[in-house]
């Protein structure tokens, strides 16, 4: 494989079949389509053995962590999720009540939220695979296009170390998100699931930037711990800029709002973290300022296919 | 894996979360959903390397496949299909310019259907593997269940030896399905995937069964041709039982509508075979009746896990 994803991503959506219908493509979190005259999200989301969890995770967290994802994305559109279909794919020799209890990670997270399982289908795999697919609804889909230049960046919970625990229990922004629709002040959101560094580019465009204050970013007390425990590998900040599966909200504001926001979500949400991070720039890519100045950042975070 | 696929299925969507805006759940060819008056048909199909076609397949056969098999299963519910999502599990060694041929066979099927591509995912994955999302609607969906004793049973186009290449090549039934729904007259439909003796037991209760005409099976011309060569295998008869994939609809009406209905589909479309194979009885299970008499059925068609 000599592309990264998301060359071969760009490449493959290249001239898809679209009509009137098709409000919002690929590209966004997930598929906003005109459904006479309501707003439907549609989304697919794969979890697999040996990339997304392990052989030893235990079946009900797969379960759950699979929903959880997919759930994540209708947050990134300030959505509701309504009905799911479930996909696994599992070895022959796997057994049965291993594959219920996969099945009940599943039901109890949707459950939880509220979303109906209205089918889907077994399949025989190398690997234990599950794609969910999922629809939902939004009255004012919250897309990644839109920030403009001075905005305010806000980001919810903490970022990185998720390794040590985060990526199986996450709870999706869901109703954070649809709080911040209410606002009517967000200008662009995602969900982070490939690390900082990586999903803020999707909020930008050829002629802006951001600039991260890196002593305002919220990191994981596991992220911290780890690189407290091994000084040779990745520090603290390079963790919360890289290590993805962080399922929080990223998104845009006017500097105007910023403040408003903190007070009003402090008191819908005083149990949840919310940072204001740094603001968009009229300066291409991101950068990093600390107290020594400014510095462009330029790796990137998880990239699929390339991992593998 | 001990279980079949179907005694698995059963457990695993036991107790699923559903409210009242399923009106078809797990069980039928897609889910029904009622969304804001509309009916919105949601299905999940997944190809895979090894099953559903070979390494060696031309991968915008693979594409087109993957894409028409779910497009079948909204025939089945006499649907329109309109926005599907893509997900695709590709090795990490495979070219690039194949998963774009892929792409392709997706993108031509899709065009030919006026189904919206509107993303996807690729993840890393041991075996080439194609999942499709799809959405749809249909004014009055026809379920797998309403089929009554005495109704005659038809097939659409012809049954059997569909690996020699018909599994790659079929045209979803999707316009005659339509066109079926428009005469207000079908019970019961499924389309064959999985082979008749399989897919018939969908259309029947505990209280009723099918007696089916062996010299008024379509047997495909493929499927007398391996019979003839290989007279130690599978008969002609089996195949067409028991081969799978064959894409075809399958469907019941009331005996006073079987002429009518055979004189209307000749005018519509005079190049697709329509037969009636049979009726339905009050004696549970499947019975074949030829020359000599009527004897009970008791083989099945594909079942994925116990292939694999």
């Amino acid at each position: 494989m000599s592309l990264s994803e998301t060359e071969l991503i760009q490449r493959l959506t290249q001239d898809l079949p679209a009509d009137s219908s098709v409000l919002t493509g690929p590209g966004d979190d997930c598929a906003v389509l005109d459904w006479g005259g309501s707003k439907l999200l549609f989304k697919t989301d794969a979890i697999v053995e040996g990339i997304h969890f392990e052989r030893d995770t235990p079946p009900k967290t797969i379960g759950r962590k699979a929903l959880a994802r997919a759930l994540s994305d209708i947050a990134a559109m300030s959505g509701t999720p309504t009905h799911a279909l479930i996909t696994l794919g599992v070895h022959a020799e796997m057994e049965p009540s291993l594959i219920e209890a996969v099945y009940q990670g599943l039901r109890d997270c949707a459950r939880e939220h509220h979303v109906n399982i209205v089918g889907g289908e077994t399949t025989s795999l190398s690997q234990l695979t599950l794609s969910i697919s999922l629809i939902g609804r939004a009255s004012k889909p919250i897309l990644r296009t839109g920030s403009a230049v001075g905005d305010a960046i806000f980001v919810s919970g903490e970022l990185g170390g998720s390794l040590a625990g985060h990526h199986l229990n996450f709870t999706p922004r869901l109703k954070e998100a649809r709080w911040l629709s209410d606002q009517d002040i967000v200008h662009a959101m995602i969900d982070l699931s490939d690390g900082l560094a990586t999903d803020l580019r999707h909020l930008l465009s050829d002629q802006t930037g951001a600039e991260l204050l890196t002593r305002a970013l919220p990191i994981r007390r596991a992220a911290k711990e780890r690189a407290r425990d091994n000084p040779s590998g990745k520090t603290a900040l390079l963790a919360a800029l890289t290590d993805g599966e962080d399922y929080e909200l990223l998104f845009t504001v006017s500097s105007k709002d910023a403040v408003p926001l903190l007070d009003g979500w402090k008191s819908a949400f005083p149990e949840t973290p919310l940072h204001c991070i740094g603001k968009i720039t009229d300066q291409p890519g991101i950068a990093l300022r600390d107290d020594k100045g400014v510095k462009p950042l330029t790796l990137h975070g998880y990239d699929h296919l390339e991992q593998s």
